[in-house]
């Protein structure tokens, strides 16, 4: 279709929705149009009581009659005291009364602080449902969830359900900076609006809240890992205290970037030394300053002696120096610090894959007790694929938290379709060994393993101010998944996007089907265009959007693509074996073996592990040059799939988002077919080979592909 | 109301509207809820008939019917042909048939290409309703003025309307950078997504012409004056032609801002000099590569030799030679160029006020036909009053044009409710006398006082990203009034304060007169609290927001706000007259008297034009300084005026923007204090003088205010 065609197509259906239902993400509360099931809703809910008087309880009344008014296509009785059957109770354990809670006493003990019960109860012989935990947000979790089962079309009949959360902290990252700009960032620009705050309370704060509270996020960094102290002064603390304001009611934590050298750069002090008696009780000072303001502010993430930020290192101190003393700032107001180990010296381009465990491992139990180690899912950054990092597990005495990317700096912004939960279930279930068999990073990330008492997940957000939120609609369902897996890391990427199909589009199975089979596959599709069989950090620079794997000529080494593919005429990887860096001893011996051995190591991960002949046999036969540019040509077919899926998904799908996904479809083909035509033209020229029968011949040449520049490509 | 009360007001009541009307603009239609005009429009409309099947006439018949059956509630059916009586009939003079146009053929004689003709005709005895023009846009022009009769709750018995836009070119400038900042924006970042361009249409383009289409808007620069050649590269011009490809359909053409120096930077040339063979070829091959993309390309806004921008003097050559070189370049495809002259040398800081006339006179009837000179309403830039820019009226032989600023660079961004098109109007209604009695700037501005072909006026865009597009609900109105006057400069700002609160709020009178009178005396309002009595360009450093009259240290001379005020212990005030600068010479000689004495001077511009002693005696009998100090009162006691008429118009207004609107009022009254505190606390130090009974104490020091820094105010 040509691009005026569609405009004009675009045109004549658009007018009446005004963007409405992209805006509201997945709490859509659409009309439910399965009349099986609209009887059985309406017939179990009859009214509802709420027993709470404080501001969140009223949050939670409100969502409810939001839902259940919206989906039931009735006004469901709000009732001030239990009068007949089929009331949705709503109140924490002490708003209970003696009768109920007589009810539901022992199912208390199913659930931590944050957990909920939904429970089919009889009282007085009248069967009434009891949403409940022990304090009010818990209940407003457990009111998103009832509404979940009906946004999705479950029985609610014998409903008993006793869930919590099996992490403490399900925390965003926001690469916010203050002017507004978001290292990358791809949904616009940032949600927080300084300038503003703290007497404007943009309704955009509150439906974020809402939104993060329905999916059990309990914990957002409002600014930059590449911090600015400024955020740390009373005009900027002032506006934090204002956002924070509004999240409290949904149970969501207010965090801040530390800057190391705010104690010089704000605090008119001549160094930032942490061993420094003036440094620390500047911090301390600083801390009670904000506490003053924030009496459940959650603590400081602090990116520390990586890329250029300033840190412990820079006074011959370590991370160990750096966080605790910073964790003793916070500690006496219930705070923690999450302190990064993504770190990479720039003296020592050895092999970057090593550099945060070699730097970290030895740390293992020398921090402070509220001090939480923040760890990506892979030793590089964010790849489309990586191994899951070796420090996970690795730590046995120190509690260590996953930082998972949602935004796609490296997995095409936010103009193609990837579904990322399917990457992140991939790293919860990898095995480290590091205690036996059955160590998953899973068991790490929720403490399980070492019995750990503070635990955690992060995510970098892809949330900015696009109508949308996150610039592709489909974007919106890896804000979701984090959240469930922030929630439940044992859940089942699978389930989710059902979930998030249901909430978010139509509960009609001939939409779900294919449509859900489409987000499954989009990852490994993605691996597949950009980086197949273990390749990574390609991307072309700085901005990494688009192919760049002949790039060589950045200031650090380890910046370079060259670095990491190391494609030359013998053959193409990064030998990370005990014949090349080593990197492998990193894991325990168990992972360590079968990724030591070319044969026994995950193909999908072969070229991350091994540097192997372009001749190289690849299991299905094919040689590795072959092998790669089918992988290629591979993905560039499943993006066309993934069109035609689409096209057949129209009638389900509200116009606008139909066309909005469309439209993007059709870059990503182009895209895809970009980065296979430039990949492959490029490391031909090591290979010497041709390019073998069903990969379609490239439009361009290499030296198109090299010319291309994106000065403004955003989030750089 | 404390901060987190009114958050939490605000929690409660905000769930269900998503924020969907802020994003409606003035394009609400909702429902008439006057009984009896419903009933009249019910009676009188009866069907649609769409004659045409372009893709603008189908556009048309979807507003139209959007329009008519949100309003009326009712599906009004469209129909292929004639079928019974009280028909809107829609369609151009082409698709009319013969009987049709016997009704109406002398009205195209009262109109122009872009205008319309409403009237109620008889057919076969049957009454019809015609909307018909000379082509499909005006068409669509017809049918929002007759949609905007309905929202406005005016009567449709008998209508006869024949109308047209008096100015050729009615066009925003967006100061929109390529990486998406905006310039003196403070509506979020820009609409335009080059990253995704060409292939993501986003719904907010189309949204963006639709009600640009409906204010009869029909040109957009899409680009910042501060110009980056990059936008004349194929790269970007394919995202361009993308732009123009939805715009078209709504009648508003593509221009771009045209980088003098492009020649160099994107063409590999040695110089940029107009005269010069290669560079005006560069040019002329350029403008036919955009044209094959964008046949109906506008044509080109220089910004040349101005605060640093390159221009045709860096060469020895002159204003005449650039426009002249581009407008030979653009010609031979319909295009103008549009030459801006805000102007002001780094050579001579004797009075800018001075510069762009003395620099431009000189040059009239020297440019060729399709060249017209654009000059800001005034002659320094975009204060809250500057009187009329003496180049209006004084060009008899070169068409200029107007340049007001929508956005609120110097009147409070967009926190302060300021209603600009009292100001634009005060600017057109003034007589210049330079023909005559009578020699308006509307006279000037619409080409009628000199007969030139060319005509226009252009705002600087206040939308931006932010999901109400404006920043504050009633910049609104600024977009809209601005929209209204270039379509006929001699309209009255309350009549349009009317209709764009009827369209965009409510009906209700008694909603509507308090509301209309607060929007009427905003802008006087935000005069006296900021620059009473003359006093301009007295806004804080760079980013121009809250005061900053002590500022003096910048590098050139006439960007410190001491410049403007020179208050000394004498007195304050610029002296413009023949005792001064003489500035007042470059007027008519009858506006020249009533400038040059201090007592013909309009007070309203006294200190825009002498330099005064403190004790100076006001016509109110206050010594100047008292009578200052009373007017900055005045100004935060008019605040608080309009925070009362707003609470008290909470039952008519949907709470989401009730509450939108109440919280910046609360920040404009703020920081109107502020203002009258920082300028009191600054002047008395030469006044030497209490402040007067009325006015309040400051509740901060002078050194308090310096102090303030906003590092990252928006728009900088």
């Amino acid at each position: 279709m040509t691009s005026l065609k569609i405009v004009f197509c675009f045109l004549l259906i658009s007018f009446s929705a005004f963007a409405q239902k992209d805006y509201k993400l997945w709490l859509q509360y659409d009309q439910i149009s399965n009349s099986q099931m609209a009887q059985e809703y309406n017939a179990e809910i009859k009214g509802i009581v709420s027993l709470g008087s404080s501001e969140t309880s009223k949050i939670a009344l409100k969502e409810l009659e939001l839902g259940l008014n919206n989906m039931l296509g009735n006004k469901i009785a709000v009732k001030s005291k239990f009068e007949g059957s089929n009331n949705v109770i709503v109140g924490a354990k002490s708003n209970l009364n003696s009768e109920l809670l007589k009810t539901i006493q022992d199912d208390f003990n199913a659930i931590n602080e944050e957990g909920f019960i939904i429970k089919f109860i009889s009282l007085k012989n009248k069967k009434q449902i009891v949403i409940t935990g022990k304090n009010d947000i818990a209940v407003l979790y457990g009111v998103y969830h009832f509404l979940r089962l009906l946004q999705t079309n479950k029985s609610i009949k014998n409903l008993s359900i006793a869930d919590s959360p099996k992490t403490n902290i399900r925390i965003l990252n926001h690469w916010d900076n203050l002017d507004r700009t978001v290292e990358r960032g791809y949904a616009g620009f940032s949600l927080w609006n300084w300038q503003k705050l703290p007497d404007f309370i943009d309704q955009r704060y509150i439906d974020y809240a809402r939104v993060n509270a329905s999916i059990g996020i309990n914990g957002t960094v409002l600014t930059n890992v590449n911090a600015n102290a400024l955020i740390l002064t009373p005009q900027y603390l002032e506006k934090v205290e204002a956002l924070a304001n509004v999240f409290r009611l949904y149970g969501i934590k207010v965090y801040l970037t530390a800057r190391f050298s705010a104690p010089i750069e704000i605090g008119g002090l001549k160094t930032a030394d942490p061993k420094d008696i003036a440094v620390a009780n500047w911090w301390k000072d600083k801390a009670k300053e904000i506490y003053k303001r924030i009496p459940d502010f959650g603590g400081f993430l602090v990116k520390a002696n990586s890329e250029g930020q300033p840190g412990p290192q820079n006074y011959g101190r370590d991370h160990v120096d750096g966080a605790n003393m910073l964790a003793d700032a916070v500690a006496p107001f219930g705070g923690v610090i999450m302190w990064r180990a993504f770190v990479y010296s720039e003296h020592d381009a050895n092999d970057r894959a090593k550099q945060a465990y070699a730097e970290f491992q030895p740390y293992d139990g020398k921090f402070k007790d509220n001090v939480i180690v923040q760890v990506k899912n892979g030793a590089i950054d964010f790849q489309p694929r990586e191994p899951f990092h070796p420090l996970f597990g690795a730590m046995k005495k120190t509690p260590i938290m996953m930082e998972f990317q949602i935004t796609q700096e490296y997995l095409g912004f936010s103009t193609h379709l990837v579904y990322l939960p399917k990457l992140f279930q991939e790293v919860l279930e990898a095995d480290t060994y590091q205690a036996g068999k059955g160590s998953t990073v899973a068991k790490v990330v929720d403490g399980s393993l070492y019995k750990n008492k503070l635990s955690g997940i992060a995510g970098v957000a892809n949330i900015g101010n696009d109508l949308n939120w996150t610039g592709h609609p489909f974007a919106q369902a890896n804000w979701y998944g984090f959240g469930r897996l922030a929630w439940d890391p044992y859940l089942d990427a699978g389930v989710i996007a059902d979930e998030w199909l249901r909430s978010t589009f139509s509960n009609n199975e001939n939409f779900i089907k294919p449509v859900k089979k489409m987000m499954l596959q989009s990852r490994e599709t993605v691996v597949d265009y950009m980086t197949p069989l273990g390749l990574h950090h390609i991307m072309d620079t700085g901005h990494h959007y688009g192919p760049g794997p002949w790039v060589s000529n950045l200031s650090r080494p380890e910046w370079n693509p060259t670095y990491y593919h190391k494609a030359d005429k013998n053959g193409i990887g990064f030998d990370r074996s005990k014949t090349g860096t080593n990197a492998t001893a990193q894991y325990a011996s168990q992972v360590e073996k079968i990724f030591d051995n070319s044969e026994t190591c995950p193909e999908q991960d072969l070229l991350w592990f091994h540097h192997v002949s372009w001749d190289y046999k690849l299991k299905n036969g094919q040689t590795l040059w072959n092998g790669m540019a089918l992988k290629y040509q591979e993905g560039v077919n499943e993006v066309h799939e993934m069109q035609n899926t689409w096209n057949n998904a129209e009638k389900y799908v509200d116009e606008e988002r139909f066309k909005e996904v469309q439209m993007l479809l059709g870059i990503q083909y182009k895209e895809a077919k970009w980065w296979r035509d430039a990949c492959l033209l490029y490391f031909q020229q090591y290979s010497g080979k041709e390019l073998p029968a069903g990969v379609e011949k490239p439009t361009q040449t290499l030296e198109y592909f090299k010319s291309l520049k994106f000065p403004f490509a955003p989030g750089n």
